[in-house]
């Protein structure tokens, strides 16, 4: 089965000159999403997580079939004001501006083994910001996983000292 | 195992007067998860579903494992200009003012069996509004289920043409 073709590619979205790479595809396929699945926790070469970490909202997808998976608990990164309970937060720069992400305090305890997971690894400000959170509540984090990699955008260079895996590279 | 024990009760969010069921202390229990996924399939008592529909982003989570548990396909509905391929809306009030809902025009196929899941059943203009967009694209709506009722909400009556399941009522 070849992944890529359960990628479809739109082109001006979400503004002109941005070729978007649309995940929707792999979603409506169960067969599709299985398999990527499974390479997602193969790279994982067996190490032992107790906690997948996902990025509103599409690392929801994803995040929580990683989290069942692996028999591990998954925890919710948000935009400011959706978390309920007490938080941190951590911000990181965008194109213009900055965006903000918030985490509970209880989600991860010290010395939690911690997966990172989202759909796309772009510029790296999302996963950089999610790292600093986990870190400040004492995880460890084991690895950053994606469903796909956008290499020109550089953006595992934010986050060079973890290591990454992505399913499919562009 | 009481699945109620992992609904945390939030006084005033998201504001004033509010008591907030917050799900996440059950999706940082990988078994309460796991539990809380086998009554849901349980309550379908072995219909066929081929697709599963969950709307943003708390029906996500549950949406997607429910999706690879049944060996359906997993459909988005998202927020106005989320979703980058051609998309059909419904529109839903809120107390003050509407919100609007979008899914992809080739999300579903005509004659599709389709499940609809969200985390919560409030006052039920979502739910309806993915009812809309499920039936303008031709699908069968088998069931929707709920991680919770709140049911002095009463928004069973907006969609009690359905089947409507809740693994948990408030």
């Amino acid at each position: 089965m070849q992944l890529e073709n359960y990628i479809r590619d739109i082109q001006g979205f979400p503004k002109e000159g941005i070729l978007f790479k649309d995940i929707t595809p792999l979603l409506n396929d169960a067969k599709a999403t299985q398999e990527c699945l499974k390479i997602l926790v193969e790279s994982l070469k067996g190490q032992k997580i107790n906690k997948v970490v996902g990025a509103e909202s599409r690392g929801f997808l994803f995040g929580m079939l990683l989290a069942q998976e692996l028999n591990a608990g998954f925890v919710p990164v948000r935009k400011p004001n959706k978390l309920p309970y007490e938080t941190i937060s951590a911000s990181y720069d965008l194109e213009y501006g900055t965006d903000t992400l918030e985490i509970h305090t209880d989600a991860i305890q010290k010395g939690d083994k911690v997966l990172i997971h989202d759909d796309v690894l772009a510029t790296g400000g999302t996963a950089k910001a999610v790292c600093e959170l986990i870190e400040k509540l004492g995880g460890e984090i084991v690895q950053l996983n994606f469903l796909m990699e956008l290499t020109f955008l550089n953006g595992r260079e934010k986050i060079k000292e973890y290591n990454i895996f992505a399913a499919l590279t562009y």
